[in-house]
C-alpha cells in the first residue's frame, strides 16, 4: 500500500469510482478515502454513475453521478472487473494514473496499480491506506469504513468475517460512533413498501417434501401494484430458508412480466449451483440464481420437481 | 476475579444458576464454565429450573432443571438479584459458598461474594474467569461465550456493544467458530409459528399522526390458533418501529384474553418510559411497556390519545 500513498499524495485530482449497484462497502470505502484526502488537501471525486441507495442518505456522502472531467488518477474501489464501471470506463481511460483496490481475489487487475487483498470487506485496505497516507481519522471517516465492513459481513454473521475483522471493528469504535442508530439505518429501517413485501412474502410461501422446501413468490402484479425497488426485495431471498426445517428455500419474483428471477438458498447439503445452472443460471452451493423467461407456474413446477430429486438424492 | 477462581479451585461439588426465563447470556456463561470446570475435574452442575429455549437446542448443554443435592458452591451468572432465581433460592440457601457474577450495576450483591461489573455481558468476565483459573479454552467454550455476547448485543448492534467486546470476539474467534451456522441459529431461523405471527404483525400495522406512530395488535385470537410461545412473540416489538419514518411503534398483545400487553418503542425524541409509568409500567427512554386488563379496542384508543400528545408536545 506504500507506493499507492505515495502516488495519491503525489496527485492533485483524484476521482474515486464504485461499482455498478453500490453497496455499503464501495461507498463507505469511497467516502472514507474522499474525506481523508481532503483532510490532506487534495480535490476528490466521489463519481457514482448513478443514485445511491437511500439507505445511505442519512450519511451525506458527496459525490457525483458523472462527470467530463480529467483527473490526474482515479481510484476503482471495491471493482472486481473493468465491467462493474459501466460507462465511467471513459473517465478511467482519461485518467493519467489508474488504480484498482479490490478484496475479490478474482480481481482482473485492470489498472495500472493492482492492490488485491483477501479481506472481509475492500474497507479494511482503504483503512490501512489512509493510515499510510497519514491522514487523521475521524468519527465520520471511521462511521463509513464501519458501515462497509457491517454491510459487508451482514452485520459479521457472514462466514467472511474474520478474527481481524473485530479487531478493526474495535479500533474504529474508539471514534465514538453511534453504532446503535447506524445498525437501525443500516438493518431495521424499511420503507412501507418493503414492510408490505416482506409481509406478502412470508404469507405466501408454499412448502413441499415434509417442509424440506420452501418456495415464496413475488409475481409481477404484486411487485407492480406495491411500485416495488430493487433494494425493496434485497433480503426478502432470505425468508423462505430462514423457516425451521427448510433444506432449501426459493424466492421467485417477476419484476419484468414473463421474466422469472429465482434466488435459491440452501441450508446443509443440496448444491443449489447446480440447480440454477441448469436453468442457466449459477452461483455458489448454498446460494444461487438464475432467470426464465414464461409462465410462473410452469416453470415453478418444473424446477421444483428439480429441486425435489437434488433433495432426494441426496 | 482472582479470589472467586482460587474459591473455586477449592471447591469439588459446583451449581451455576442461570437466571429465570434464560437468555444467551445466562446460558452460554453456564454452560462455558460449566466446560471449563470440568475440565479441571469438577463436579459441576447447571441448574436452570425450567426449559430452555428450544434456538439454543443445536449447541447440546447439559444441564438440570431442579435437584435436591447440595453443593459446594453455588454461582449465579448474569442474575441481577435473588428473584430471579426463583424455587432454586433453596438450592442457593444450602450452600456453603454463594457467589454471585453479573454485569447489571443495580445488581442488589446477594451473595457472600459478589463480582459486578460493567460489560456488554456477564460472559465476558467468565472469559476472565475461565482465563485465572488456567483452564484451556476449548471450540465449544467459545462457541457458547460467542453465543452469549452476540444474543446480550443483538448481533454487536445495540449500544450496549464496546469496542472491547469486539476484541473479546476476536480472541473467541482463533477457536475456529462456525459462525455462519451460530447466527443461522441464533437470528435467522424461526418457527412456521413465528413466520406467521412476524407475517400476522406486518399486515396489521396501523398508522396515525402522519405515519409517526405505528400500533401492530397480536389479539387472543390470533394467538391462540397459533399456539404461539414467547419465543414466537419475542422480536416482534420491533417491528412497527422499523417502519421508515415512525418515531412511535407499539405492539399490543393478549396472550391471556382480557391483559393487554403493550411494548412501546421510540427512535429520537419521545419518551415512552414516562408513557409506559401513567399506565403502570416502566421502563426506558426508547423501550418500555406496560400491562392493562379490559378490552384491546378501548385500551389502545385510550393509549393513543397519550401517544399522540406526547408526540406533539415535542
Amino acid at each position: 500500500m506504500q507506493h499507492i500513498a505515495k502516488i495519491m499524495m503525489a496527485s492533485n485530482r483524484i476521482a474515486l469510482l464504485s461499482h455498478v449497484s453500490p453497496d455499503g462497502d464501495t461507498l463507505g470505502s469511497c467516502f472514507a478515502l474522499q474525506l481523508a484526502l481532503q483532510a490532506l488537501g487534495k480535490e476528490v471525486e466521489v463519481v457514482t454513475g448513478e443514485e445511491i441507495p437511500p439507505i445511505f442518505d442519512f450519511l451525506n456522502g458527496r459525490y457525483l453521478i458523472e462527470t467530463e472531467k480529467i483527473y490526474d488518477t482515479v481510484v476503482c474501489l471495491d471493482c472486481g472487473d473493468i465491467g462493474r464501471l459501466k460507462d465511467r470506463k471513459a473517465l478511467f481511460d482519461r485518467a493519467t494514473t489508474t488504480i484498482n483496490i479490490d478484496h475479490h481475489m478474482t480481481n482482473s487487475n485492470f489498472a495500472q496499480h493492482n492492490v488485491v487483498e483477501e479481506h472481509a470487506s475492500t474497507s479494511e485496505m482503504v483503512l490501512a491506506l489512509i493510515e499510510r497516507l497519514g491522514a487523521p481519522l475521524t468519527k465520520e471517516i471511521a462511521t463509513w469504513l464501519y458501515v462497509a465492513i457491517t454491510t459487508d459481513t451482514g452485520g459479521f454473521k457472514y462466514s467472511n468475517t474474520k478474527a481481524e475483522t473485530h479487531v478493526t471493528i474495535a479500533k474504529l469504535m474508539a471514534y465514538d460512533l453511534d453504532i446503535a442508530e447506524i445498525n437501525r439505518r443500516i438493518f431495521e429501517m424499511m420503507t412501507l413498501t418493503k414492510l408490505k413485501l416482506t409481509a406478502h412474502t412470508m404469507s405466501n410461501i408454499h412448502f413441499y417434501e415434509n417442509g424440506k422446501i420452501a418456495v415464496a413468490t413475488l409475481d409481477y402484479e404484486t411487485l407492480h401494484q406495491a411500485q416495488a425497488e430493487s433494494g425493496d426485495i434485497d433480503g426478502l431471498t432470505r425468508i423462505p430458508i430462514s423457516v425451521e426445517g427448510v433444506e432449501v428455500g426459493m424466492l421467485a419474483t417477476e419484476v419484468v412480466k414473463g421474466e422469472i428471477k429465482i434466488s435459491f438458498r440452501s441450508n446443509r447439503y443440496v448444491n443449489v449451483a447446480e440447480i440454477a445452472t441448469k436453468y442457466g443460471g449459477g452461483g455458489h452451493a448454498k446460494a444461487a440464481g438464475c432467470s426464465v423467461n414464461g409462465e410462473m407456474e410452469h416453470i415453478l413446477a418444473d424446477i421444483l420437481l428439480t429441486v425435489t430429486n437434488a433433495l432426494n438424492k441426496e
